[in-house]
């Protein structure tokens, strides 16, 4: 996964990667705090996991990947569970089928955390004796756990929205109501430009190898579309307006009867929507969020723009990381806002991932790692479309410039959003 | 409900009824006990429900219709619950949709135990009241709660089952192994026959009237078919063979891919079938159950028999009811086994419910309640068939020789069988 | 099939047998008479066939059952037809798929007529000795192949009806447009009664055996119920009051959006239906026609009365048969009107299906037919209701009192209507 | 479409159009000699259309956009057609389900040859005018009947590979059996390249605009994927290989429990596939078809290689037109063969449509014309990937380097290949 040789591992290295993993690993734990044994066990649709599923299966992780192959004499907590908390590796042999997940009363809680404490103890035994030669499996474990603490959250989000009873996981978080950003057009980078990682750091094989690509003339928004933007969209019809749409989004508006972004109720100006603090009011100055590619795709229609190529927007957002931006550390960071302004352009990370026009296909010269965790990103390369930028969900530190996100067009219970682009 | 006018309630029928309402109320509180939060809110399938949804839906059945319809001055416990805990009843407006009911990770337990407090108050203390004039009503809630009884512990049953881990509710019975009873074939009665309830204690309306019917000579089996005789059905290749079944179950059959009873796994004479107590081997001697009726069907065409209808069942149970049976009082009696005989029949009551040859359709002369509680049987007369007899899962006292439960011919989660029938 | 032993055949039977086979058989071909090849080739349902299986299957049938097997040195006309024109016996080994039977472009018309033509010729040629003894297998393949002249006529209706331009098989009826018979209720006879088929004339094996049934106190409709009368239903919101309908029936209300029987087009007092003759407008003195089980026994609730049951409709029509009534013999006989009162009832016989309350089980008794043809009834007692009396596409002389038709309670493509009954 | 102003048309240019015109409309009437009423009608899967469908179509696209938008005084052929014979375009309004135009019994096929004669001696009549403003969407209209013309055969295919008689289109092709051509690499052009239409002759509007894109240094195979080397894959059990496959690729094989090419049947090295000549031995040395785009990726990661982008393959065809290739002139020409080597490069064009590894997507700078013929092309631009080369199905003169041709991954009934490509 990382694209450089592995140091031998430092006495400081070492301790920053223990810290790193202890931190990490508490996170997920931190997040369920609140949480009764049936929040975090059921599952409300096949797309989403419950949260008992997300703290074990990020731990399955680290016990099959590097304690079982890597470390001698290290025994399985309990035989019977890689079945059970298997995503989707083939090579890792059969498992529950993804739908099933919400069977699980058992494993309790209780035992689930036992199962991360035994791991964990294992883990941290190992750590130096991994760290001189799977330390990017010890970075993929970690880096993993934060892509499905961002999952934890998205999907708890939505079965407390199909509850009746709009059940809060948060607070609400009493941002003052900002004013709206006045749109802006920014003209990127043209020509030959780098692309994917540069090599500093940590990065997914789907972001690699670096490669030249060449950019056609063109302009981002400075700042992702607000709901206040939207609003006018729906106002004006955009969601009954086939003229805007793929063909394959107007068969799914219409299929799914969709008027609105996912969690939101309301007509004309009232609109509230289903966030981690409950029903809240739609702010207007808020970036839009939860919103599917196709609605995206028909928004910079009617707009008279398009989505950025996943080129376009990473040229814009290269050496720059996610320091800049907001992200979670705290469970009630969960809200898309508004946030400061870098070379330009607002809220680049940190606030919704925001949809490309570019489908999810391979770089040139694109090669998975060997064995089962080849099966990490290479598999899906068909079907999906490249987000980027993170979202208000995304761990801290965990997003760059050249991470490439991916979820199907159709699909919008993640922070998603929109900005702007045109070809000059 | 109940075919005779409501006596005025003198104080001790009152005392009986309010001991039976406790009783009863404090069973299917009694029946989740070693349950987690999570056990008792997921939901395996469309047919089954949740535990949690018995307990608040059995309350909400006297609140709404007793307390709510009948007490001046109530105050519902919470006016959003309703909209969770109504079934079916389309006269008592919206409510969420049957497969939707494992998503209510909130309200937690606790506060459904307050709700059923709550409601127990209000209820012991309308009582004497109630019983004036609505003595009917109190004993269908009192029944009423009785089936979600049985449901609940055969929906919790359907739960485990699909655990891998295959969990246990309850310690397996050590019943000493029985040996089986000769099938014996016995003459039911010829001619005109009274059908129906005789007014003496209560009864749905799907019970009445009573009245005649013509019985063309027939015999009945002793007993129910037993387990090692289902074994011997599969050995023949039963499931194989088109000519044994109906249409609908040949397409049923191939479509599920079924093979054997639900809950069995195994081959040859190596059986063992799930059960509350987890997985455990089959027992020969035991009656046969979690059979739909295309397979009671399929096994009586390939035994040179057919199943009884529910006319034949019922001229031979007339005026027994279940105390000469077994059934539920505890948790622990949770799987059929061969019972004593009474005139020759084994098993007649509380082993498992046996399928007629009978469409469930009404009884001539049918007149459905008043308002919403007309819903209760009625309007399911379509697409059923009759069972007679209560399982082992059926509370004590229930059950009777007029009672007629009624599933679809595919469904198999309850604790059901077969007695076989001749036409002489 | 047939209850008694078969005669032998005198020659004035065999030349009556022989004039009925090829009335019967030239019927078929003449109904097909102004379609072109695709008209007889298109599917456009599951449930229909197409107009050129229907000429092949009953073909089929006659081949099978009588050359193949019963007339040593036949040829089959086709080895690989066998394949496409088995209609559901198992017993008979594979066959196409039933949605499939629209993809058979091949073999043309053409061929298909010369396959009749040369089954036609040897079942000629063998029929004198298939009469010594068989006969009651020929007659079975004469009452098959009128049963399919009827799906024909219903088959096309609907395929035409799916036609947007709407096109027509026959010229309009320009029957005179009648006053609607006032409906008057007429008392059935009470207590024992004999059902089924009496032995004379030819009856399937689900009329048989004649057994005794009690009947309690009942009245009848005189006639069935009219477009006018389901017109006033359609007003009063019949199709959108849950409180009328079976819980199966109002699923299917609402899944299929159901507001009109099949067929109707328009709204208030502005009706038009399709017809083979094309779009009509819709007489209220008509019986009423093309409604589901579910809609008639809506309908029955909301008129304050039930379905009879198939025991209270055959006592009735007892030793009458379909001579009294008006039935198909020309392809213009294909629209219900109210027809000739016979005792007091008005269109018992040849007008529409009437729906009864029974479901469709075997009679007390009942045995299948030996072989292949014992799947002819039999395997279809689960999940459909019985009607009774005949439609307008009923070719003439093909009902009587003891005849049990059958369909699932949301089908409706047949010519379907309802009388009331009421107990008393 | 058109990437460059009108031409006020010479007489021999306007002769030419007129020829071609002729040849266009007559080839689609000669495709359909031999077929019956009902193999033009009937429809065998929602993605297939009737060949009289087909016939229709391309003639109601010259109605619309030219006849009637463009001559003053058109009348429509019949009002009620448009309805019918309007494909996806929703600016023009509500038309059938596209799943229900195999239904479309009537009109026969005689009506619409007579509404072909109408609609082309109009267009004849008006091509000089038309000609000098709208000559875009006359050639618009020509080439959308020939790309009907491939889909007309590949329906018809379909449909005949349905029907267990395996009926034939065409005489099977006496092609001499070939020798396989050995595989070679052959690097292909690297840096910056220009993509898309050059503007000399006709292009569709996402061939455009003209744009640079850069190489990565990369090989191209000499010649599509035979057979042969497909049985090996077969052999070497690829289709059971969870690793070689895409994630949503190998749901698909497991779902549709895909083994072979489309239309194969046969086992070990005995392989016979449909063809429009019916059941025809496979021969290793022709070029694999009817594959997916999931097959198509796992054949090549099976192959250490892995598809080319659009980019390479249109870096390689560039100025090539399809002159060179083979492709329908007649009805005969419909199975993919080894054609002879232009550069090194075999059968780049008219053989089988070969899969790229690129999603269908704009060209930067992409737009798509005014009104609804704007709904060509851009709306299907999501979920698809780019084909490139044609196929022996695609009428000679069609195709070119720059056409962009796209299908779903799952989609297999047209004549699709691979040709491998490797990063160097």
């Amino acid at each position: 996964m990382r694209n450089q040789p592995d140091p031998a591992a430092a006495p400081w290295v070492q301790d920053a990667i223990l810290e790193r993993f202890r931190w990490t690993r508490n996170l997920s734990r931190d997040l369920a705090q609140g949480l009764n044994e049936a929040d975090m066990t059921v599952q409300s649709m096949p797309d989403a996991s419950p949260v008992k599923w997300h703290l074990a299966h990020t731990t399955w992780f680290f016990e099959t990947f590097l304690l079982r192959d890597q470390v001698p004499g290290y025994r399985l907590f309990d035989e019977r569970w890689p079945f059970l908390f298997n995503s989707y590796y083939e090579a890792e042999g059969a498992r529950m089928a993804r739908p099933e997940r919400g069977l699980l009363t058992r494993p309790t809680v209780a035992e689930m955390l036992a199962y991360r404490d035994h791991v964990d103890e294992a883990m941290v035994a190992a750590l130096p004796r991994l760290m001189e030669r799977h330390g990017e499996l010890v970075e993929l474990g970690i880096q993993h756990e934060q892509q499905h603490q961002e999952l934890l959250l998205t999907d708890l989000k939505h079965l407390f929205s199909r509850n009746p009873l709009g059940p809060a996981y948060a607070a609400a978080n009493p941002a003052p109501k900002l004013e709206s950003v006045p749109l802006r057009w920014i003209a990127g980078p043209e020509g030959l430009a780098e692309m994917g990682s540069d090599g500093r750091g940590f990065a997914f094989d789907n972001e690699l190898p670096r490669h030249p690509s060449w950019l056609a003339p063109h302009a981002l928004a400075n700042r992702p579309v607000t709901n206040g933007e939207w609003i006018e969209f729906v106002a004006d019809r955009g969601y009954a307006s086939a003229a805007l749409w793929l063909s394959d989004g107007w068969d799914w508006v219409r299929q799914e009867a969709v008027s609105t972004p996912l969690y939101w109720r309301g007509h004309g100006n009232d609109w509230e929507h289903f966030t981690l603090a409950g029903w809240q009011p739609v702010d207007p100055a808020a970036p839009v969020t939860h919103v599917s590619f196709y609605e995206a795709d028909a928004f910079a229609s009617w707009a008279g723009a398009r989505l950025p190529t996943e080129h376009e927007w990473e040229a814009v957002a290269q050496g720059r990381d996610t320091l800049g931006g907001v992200q979670l550390d705290h469970a009630g960071a969960v809200a898309p806002r508004p946030e400061g302004e870098v070379d330009g352009f607002a809220s680049l990370f940190g606030n919704v991932w925001e949809w490309t026009g570019s489908a999810y296909r391979p770089w040139p010269g694109y090669r998975t790692a060997a064995g089962a965790v080849g099966e990490y990103n290479g598999k899906f390369m068909s079907g999906q479309f490249v987000l980027k930028g993170g979202s208000c969900a995304t761990p801290r530190g965990h997003v760059r410039g050249s991470y490439r996100n991916f979820f199907h067009p159709h699909q919008r219970w993640q922070f998603t959003g929109v900005r702007l682009a045109r070809s000059l």
